[in-house]
């Protein structure tokens, strides 16, 4: 049986859903600095208070899935090792399966994923705007150990390796579809460090 | 003896000196956002030409300490394990004295620091800034080690994690006074990690 939504929830969902495609179509097609909010709005057919009920500014909408993904996140739960461990390799471990199902989730549509590297690689404003995006991720993956028993100051440092992990993946596999294995390597490799 | 450096850049030197203590002192006096690229340099007494031939924009100046640093890094050296030793872990022990002698530079006028951290965390778009720096010195980092004979993959890993430590560090440690003791219990940990 389908969840019922609200017919508010569902228009507004609606309109972001076009807000976004809207958005990729102009950037693709005029490129992102001659594109403004009027004209995303217009093409979405929505109001630009509309737009900004759903988004800050131009460059939010770049971001609108790993937004999405930012918001599941707060929802997860983490598997961990045993109830005693709690030390920053158990925390690595326990995070490793929520940030490779991220890496997957964000390269599920690879020519999509490939247009927004290109985007972000492209614009300097745009690669700022996602360090602050990986910031709120690390933050996140603190709360998560936090909340399963990880005294702050190891959780801190297990979720900003596993972040570094990501990075290094980000860094040496160009191709998205090698995403989730480089970022598994990478922290196979940081709870190898301490034996080589 | 004195080095004898040629008039035009101990001026331009000077220029530079008096362009970042001018955009101190306003903003500590007025804000960030209520000062201009012009009262900057009226009160440096320099023009805006001299003003841009130092700087992209009035965000950049709050970074000038970041940048002398970041060009000093091209001309480190790394003190290597040996010959032999091009690990992952070998990597992070190398450029540990780097990155701590980085740490104590940036605190070495504590005051200056604090209030250099204030204005970052006070505006997104500063602490935007920064994670871009923050990736140029990852950048560096690894480029170090490139040129020590390690593999540009464990190099990109190595200079991630040395990077997290850092990032750690700042988020644990609010004083500045133990950035350098916190950075290097990081990399202590991070060269742990496998054997706990």
């Amino acid at each position: 049986m389908p969840v019922d939504v609200p017919l508010i929830e569902r228009k507004q969902r609606e309109a972001r859903r076009r807000i976004v495609a809207a958005a990729e179509e102009l950037f693709a097609a005029r490129g992102f600095a001659a594109v403004s909010v009027s004209d995303i709005a217009e093409r979405a057919e929505v109001g630009r208070t509309t737009f900004f009920r759903h988004f800050g500014d131009k460059q939010e909408v770049v971001f609108a899935r790993e937004q999405e993904l930012l918001d599941l996140l707060a929802a997860e739960t983490l598997e961990t090792d045993g109830p005693d461990d709690r030390s920053a390799s158990a925390a690595l471990r326990a995070l490793e399966p929520v940030l490779l199902c991220l890496c997957e989730r964000m390269t599920a549509d690879l020519d999509g994923y490939r247009r927004h590297v290109r985007l972000v690689e492209d614009h300097p404003e745009l690669g700022a705007r996602e360090g602050v995006k990986m910031q709120v991720v690390t933050e996140r993956l603190t709360d998560l150990l936090v909340a399963q028993g990880w005294a702050g100051g190891t959780a801190t440092f297990a979720a900003e390796i596993a972040l570094a992990c990501y990075r290094t993946a980000r860094r040496t596999s160009p191709d998205p579809a090698t995403l989730v294995a480089a970022t598994r390597t990478a922290i196979h490799h940081a709870l190898g460090l301490g034996t080589r």
